[in-house]
């Protein structure tokens, strides 16, 4: 049985010492922020995580969702009773505003707990996380009807919710939907289509789901430009609060998935459902953004978690399985073989997972400061540079983060040789749980489209140079370090080619759009990879401070350095190799008709 | 329902065209590998892997094997069958000794076929596959006796084989090993001992199953120099050659596994089963690396047959699925959006996976042509060439080929989209079966190992010697080429890559062995990019010449002339970063101690 423990030392260190938040509590939020809460949630949040949610991972995955011949969908055992007790625990009320219920604290501390959630249960995050996306949509453009009616029971967690957009006929172009609103006499719409992949779209976990649904009106035009936005809850709503009839929506069938069997991914048929338009008419791609944006950090986050989750097991398995010998003589010669802790390939495994979790997990906290500084900094320029940083980082977070994330958990997966494709030793199912987070909220193509092709060039590349900024000052801070120096150096040659890049397309892609797709994928990963050796020279930095200050807890911090170079050895050689594929450009990728793909004939 | 069609027309390519193998006519074997014969070993084995074989795949990923009380074990619905007509049709004799009943073909020809099986249905193939291993031993190490016994039998398919290494305790380090071989005074040995993960261990496909087996003798070293390896029938044969009493080898349960549900990979419990003494006494790893050796070739096919199979269906997907707008404009404007192939991102994935399925493919060949030379070749330097030369390249095709290729299925699931992740549209399956092939018959770290501490420096180095030479001829000869000339310049840096890297191994594993341990895995990923490189620039020549003769086929020469440069512009700039990476040596990779891998405290 694999097993989790949230990586609170890890976490404090960014949030206390590479953020540090503390010198943030002049901002709105943050005075919520003392030491001791972050202490608490982390500390509590963890052992929460670690301790009833842990423990269902590997029996949900094994038993699954059923679906009920009424339509119902029961999760699997032991589901429910742990959602109670996130719910009267507040665990998911943390961020939210004051206003409805919410505990108003920074995002930072959230997305520390939604890491521990993910790790420890990355199917059973998907509930509350879902209804996230639901409650940022309503909050940023519901009525106040609609806010007063459903945030502070969604915030409470007494309700879920859903985001309902794909359809059999479209998941990426949702110019293409056919679910249709009509207008109702009493000001509400019916609406009627089906939709599909709608997670935790159906399950016993609340007695009422909202679902957030995109639907077209009548003489909408005929594209993306023509979606309108609707809540419909499953169970309507009385003037009072109280629950009233069963909405007409209904779970047509459950999927077989790949992985997340724990969270039941539905087939809704709306039929006539009664919903409410929220926002403007046909404006629903830009409300539906929104809960998109905060989805994408989160399964970002998800890439970190099962990345973090497969790590630890893989350390604990290495440090005792014992098969053969070290290269430079037995480490253990008492026994018949040593730990396979020694055998270097292992080590490169365990440590490039180290490298990805720890850096990545401080690109998330460092872009939930974004997203709280968006929102709460002092001045409207620092918000509104906050927010175009994080526009742009969020689709690095989401794509990159899972992309590696994947690959972390299938190497870790492989430090267990034979044992690791045996399902009872759980790592096989890290990997199929991480491979959904590459494809949904987006797939990662459409991460690197929404890079290249919007963020890059928004405010005439502001957010970009910004970025570009950042690094660049961090790299003259590390210089002037004997023992960074060298890792600073190669970080600059890393950004350095991302600059070349950047500048590829700028001179390239006007004449040809098919040069910016076909590089955009590797400007993405080029790009990951930069920023994570940001973090590092970050976390370098702080790590380098504290034993200069005699800090206790020396190992912690010496094992950063090792890190932190072992990241700038053999991830930031790449950036070069990533550069000139994407200096290719499209000629070859896009030469070959249809039927030149084909092999058999 | 995913579908597979053999690639026929590349396969002949590779072997008419490339490998010429009727240039080979004067070879022993080679002689019944006419044209026609070549030609319809091509077709009607394609047709019987895709008729017979792949309807079976899913199904038999669904239902899976099953056990019974009795440790008898049942294969999924029509398997039975399918193998029934396998063993008919005498596919598995193709390159089998004329001597015990096989046909005595080239190597050449029954990979392809494998290719065919594996993509077809990778758990039926293991079947026949891991019988092919058992059948290698007892040729190269069996008494004529136990040959005469055993070989006819298997070889026809009437019995199948295993081979059993691993025990619960040991995986990699078999001098672990702990099953015991007592002898008996009729000249046999009582084994006893537990083995694990025994692919093909039990099964309803034939009336006996013939066990290869790593054990131990009474007071032999304690140590990998201290395995014996025995031949363990589940039914002993009678002196006629009939079927006896059955053995004391029983299945003990079968695992649940990430995917190949297919196959029985099964726990056998030996309790004094009756076994033979194969080879000499002690020297059973020797006999056991013939096995798997050629078990590792057939794996490293497994991962081309993933990747063949995923990208057949991606192709035929990006053709179907309509989403978005090509970049340039609307490429069907007819239609309310264009197929995803119009997408470069799309492209991407799938331009990759063409090239790497088809310089693969040429690479297994060209793999199997060296087998075939090492044993036929006209002159005993030209057979010791050929064999130290596949011996280098075994755990490239094995380690490279199974990374890259689960690393394709992957993104040939990602073209899907959503539906990628949903079980019946079957892309899934073949990425959860696409991942044993890095894990089984020697980790792909040990294939790493393999590699550079084996066999770089076997003979003074002569086989990587003559690599490098073979690759710089071909770049030479490549050169005069006005199309070619940039290929084979980007292959030449990579070529150089690769002897840098080369050369700092000879200067610096001496002193420190944990630096070739610390750049092994990048090494072997190194020289499989050089080597399709290589590959790929002996395709585009023949290409380019078939193209000037005026061949027919046109677009079939021009489609590997563009993937021919996609490959050089997309995959060899790794070689670079790869270098640099191993150059890194092993200094951060082995620094910390083990507690230092941990992140929650």
């Amino acid at each position: 049985m694999p097993s989790y423990t949230a990586p609170a030392r890890d976490t404090r260190f960014i949030v206390n010492e590479m953020l540090d938040i503390a010198s943030l509590g002049n901002l709105p939020g943050f005075e919520n922020a003392s030491a001791d809460i972050v202490d608490s949630v982390i500390g509590e949040g963890g052992r929460f995580c670690q301790e009833v949610l842990a423990p269902l991972n590997r029996s949900g995955d094994e038993e699954g969702c059923t679906r009920h011949p009424d339509g119902s969908v029961t999760t699997p055992g032991g589901f429910k009773d742990a959602y109670r007790q996130f719910k009267e625990a507040g665990w998911g009320t943390l961020a939210q505003p004051e206003e409805f219920g919410g505990q108003g604290m920074p995002h930072v501390l959230a997305f520390a707990l939604e890491e521990f959630i993910s790790s420890a249960n990355h199917a059973f995050g998907m509930y509350p996380g879902l209804a996230g996306g639901a409650v940022a949509a309503l909050l940023a453009k519901g009525s106040d009807e609609q806010k007063a009616t459903y945030l502070p029971k969604m915030i409470a967690g007494d309700w879920l919710g859903t985001m309902n957009l794909t359809e059999p006929q479209c998941g990426t172009d949702l110019g293409l939907i056919t679910t249709r609103a009509e207008p109702q006499a009493d000001g509400s719409f019916a609406i009627t289509g089906t939709k599909i992949f709608i997670s935790a779209g159906e399950h016993d976990l609340t007695e009422n789901i909202i679902h957030l649904v995109l639907a077209k009106l009548p003489g909408a035009p005929d594209s993306s430009k023509g979606i309108s936005l609707f809540v419909v809850p499953k169970v309507l709503v009385n003037a009072d609060g109280s629950l009233g009839e069963r909405n007409a929506v209904t779970c047509g069938s459950i999927e077989e998935k790949m992985g997340i069997h724990g969270n039941s991914t539905c087939l809704l048929n709306y039929d006539g459902a009664k919903g409410w338009l929220v926002g403007e008419e046909n404006k629903g791609l830009a409300a539906m953004f929104i809960m998109m944006n905060a989805a994408r950090l989160g399964v970002g986050i998800q890439g970190l978690s099962q990345a973090e989750v497969a790590y630890q097991n893989a350390v604990a398995y290495a440090k005792d399985r014992r098969q053969g010998r070290a290269l430079t003589g037995p480490a253990d010669p008492a026994a018949k073989a040593d730990p396979i802790l020694v055998h270097p390939d292992v080590r490169r495994m365990l440590m490039e997972g180290k490298a990805f979790t720890e850096g990545m997990r401080a690109l998330c906290l460092w872009g939930a400061l974004q997203v709280d500084l968006s929102h709460r900094a002092a001045t409207e320029q620092e918000r509104a540079d906050a927010d175009a940083l994080i526009g742009l980082m969020t689709p690095v977070i989401k794509g990159y983060g899972t992309d590696r994330g994947f690959q972390v958990a299938v190497d870790m997966q492989q430090v267990f040789g034979g044992h690791g494709y045996i399902r009872e030793w759980g790592m096989e199912q890290f990997v199929r749980d991480a491979r959904i987070a590459q494809i949904y909220e987006g797939t990662n193509g459409i991460q690197a489209m929404d890079l290249c092709g919007r963020k890059l060039a928004q405010n005439g590349g502001a957010a970009i140079q910004a970025f570009f900024r950042l690094v660049g000052e961090e790299c003259a801070a590390a210089k002037g370090d004997e023992v960074l120096a060298p890792q600073a150096e190669k970080l600059e040659k890393a950004l350095g080619e991302q600059q070349a890049a950047t500048m590829w397309f700028m001179q390239n892609a006007m004449a040809n759009p098919n040069h910016l797709g076909a590089g955009a994928h590797h400007y993405m990963t080029l790009m990951g990879v930069v920023t994570l050796g940001w973090m590092w020279l970050r976390m370098a930095r702080v790590a380098r401070a504290a034993l200069a200050a005699g800090a206790g807890d020396k190992a912690f911090y010496e094992a950063k350095l090792v890190t932190a170079r072992f990241y700038a050895e053999r991830f930031l050689p790449d950036a070069g190799a990533l550069r000139r594929k994407l200096e290719a450009g499209s000629e070859a990728m896009m030469a070959l008709d249809a039927d030149g793909f084909a092999t058999a004939v």
